[in-house]
């Protein structure tokens, strides 16, 4: 966000922003741009299984996808995602890795931090929300690059990688030895 | 948006919306979901090549795309579409044709529209407002397809076709067909 710009409204999940842009005429317009909290993503990895969820929220249709949710004001990327994989699943692991950190929109101030959590264990029980229902289940690193084909699958961070590395046999041998499958 | 949803606030680009949600436990919370204007992105195609764009904006770094841009209020796609490639690059074109409509947010009602726009004559100058400047050139299919590699490359919602015209020698095929390449 440009020093000068400031808050206009600050809603739920989203904040507003407004500066005046100086454009390339000399003329000055406001520009705007939204702010709003960062997104884990995790590949949870369950006996050499990807752990995905299939998932319903009270506004929209049912979904697949790998665990995920926000990021907390002031917690650390990494924290919440291990918070968010241990609420969605009852699942913990010892062994992280960040894959990528994703800006999906020029408009929007937000980082999706996408996590490998290998050599999962269950710890504890599920704990969500009450505006969440997850279930749980394990798919083969085979049927988890056939995800991206899936219009139910909605972790679309990470589906250019599982595209990839169906192009690639050598993106696919170090995707599948990243996630110890 | 939910029919009892109502506007809190109306920016430059995004409307805000909340509403009181019951939740699986019986509790309501405030749900909140954004409105802002649709996209067209159009892949114009020039004697067999794709036309991509150079552009600079005044609060991003360089980077290259397809012309795209805001569909106006009121304003058919299609002829948001059209007034775009003609102001970005130009070119027009009488042979249309939609590929997708994309929605790719749950927290943001927002369609991009991805259309093909074959046989482009070059009929105008550019036109550009003050805050984008825009240089033109033409790729072939091959270099178009490659282009997914590219991480200057910001036309992120034609990037899965691209990789699966990578994967599969029929979808290849296929797309070129229909870019007429």
């Amino acid at each position: 966000m440009p020093p000068h710009a400031r808050m206009v409204f600050k809603g739920q999940i989203f904040e507003v922003w407004q500066w005046e842009q100086v454009l390339y005429d000399g003329k000055t317009a406001v520009f705007e741009r939204l702010r709003r909290p960062d997104t884990a993503i995790i590949i949870p990895i369950v006996d050499g299984k990807i752990l995905i969820s299939d998932e319903e929220q009270p506004d929209v249709a049912p979904f697949m996808c790998v665990p995920s949710g926000r990021i907390e004001a002031g917690e650390d990327p990494l924290e919440g995602a291990k918070r968010e994989l241990l609420e969605e699943t009852g699942y913990a692991s010892d062994d992280w890795e960040l894959v990528t950190e994703q800006r999906p929109s020029g408009k929007v101030e937000w980082s999706i931090f996408v996590y490998i959590a290998r050599g999962c264990t269950k710890v504890a029980e599920q704990s969500l929300d009450g505006g969440e229902k997850i279930a749980s289940r394990l798919v083969t690193f085979d049927e988890f690059l056939m995800l991206a084909d899936d219009p139910e699958f909605r972790s679309h961070e990470i589906i250019d990688m599982l595209l990839r590395a169906r192009i690639d046999p050598e993106k696919r041998s170090a995707l599948k030895a990243r996630l110890g499958c």
